[in-house]
């Protein structure tokens, strides 16, 4: 069956087909319908904007469609920057100006209370409705200094419990075992499967 | 605009009903759909719950709909019991066999790790997909022994730190205050007040 992943980045693309391959699925990049409508990711959860796009863009393709949204949440910050993750220091916001953002607003705060997790929605669709939503999170705490050059985000702030070293300081096939990303789509894998047997 | 809950229980309905009261929402029941499909909660998330209930139900009804599906998440099992919390102690589960299956879980564990929060997701749908999916989170800790009569479900373990007391200790008008049902509930009258004033 052919999955839409809606997304235009190639090497997010390249990510998400490798989760997701099976002899039963063949992933298509939102690449090949260069007229699919943008849909603004202005929900007040992960969840509300990987379900609206999954929606949209699947009654759009007329094809099975994966979306995601992901983010940061600090316990401190009582979930923040959250579905604000990409424009948490305003309008032109950059990584780095993020993370400089992140990092001022946690200024003395104990080790404790700068525990934080990543979280990525998976929302699958077909034509007609949400076949599912699925959730996968990687835990860990929000660094005193950046640290490392590989990934992207917050990547150099956030020190993953399962390596005691921030995200950007790991290879990308050690990241991708453990992140919310991979996690959330290995799941969406299984919805998938199921659907596909169920639907055969 | 009338606004199709989705419940048929009275008590849940009227204290939904209560905080979208407003001039311009008229709130029905499922009560009044007797033939609409039961919508099974088999998902991975308590999005996923709630927007397939918004959906299925807003489309058989043909009227604007909110749905919602909740649950407790404790640290220490890693967010269980999650999506599972109605079936926690398994096949016939009760409140009481539920509350005693967490008391045994978390035996032995420190205060820090006994943190939890309890929450309600709702999606907003109208005939067409979905227009929202909010969250509401109420912080507490789960206590080591049940305390109070009031409330259902894990309420006499859950001590909110809003009061310092379990769920099941709050008058519903304390606990209506600060639950994680009604901060959902009030984002999702935001939502519905946007659509009504987009689509007027």
């Amino acid at each position: 069956m052919e999955v839409v992943v809606s997304t235009r980045n190639k090497d997010k693309f390249r990510e998400i087909s490798e989760i997701l391959e099976d002899s039963s699925i063949k992933t298509v990049s939102l690449e090949d319908f260069p007229d699919a409508p943008m849909v603004e990711e202005d929900g007040d959860t992960f969840a509300d904007n990987a379900a609206k796009k999954a929606l949209v863009l699947a009654r759009f393709t007329k094809r099975f469609t994966v979306a995601d949204d992901s983010g940061l949440e600090v316990d401190y910050l009582n979930g923040a920057p959250g579905v604000y993750s990409a424009r948490f220091s305003g309008v032109g916001a950059t990584y780095q100006s993020n993370n400089e953002k992140l990092l001022q607003s946690l200024e003395g705060v104990s080790e404790e209370q700068r525990k934080a997790r990543f979280v990525c929605c998976v929302a699958i669709a077909d034509e007609h409705g949400i076949v599912g939503i699925v959730e996968g999170e990687s835990r860990g705490i929000i660094d005193t200094q950046q640290r490392g050059d590989n990934g992207f985000g917050y990547d150099p702030l956030f020190i993953s419990f399962d390596y005691n070293r921030t995200f950007a300081e790991l290879d990308p096939s050690e990241k991708n075992k453990i992140s919310h990303r991979a996690k959330a789509f290995a799941k969406a894998k299984d919805v998938i499967l199921k659907y596909i047997k169920e639907n055969s």
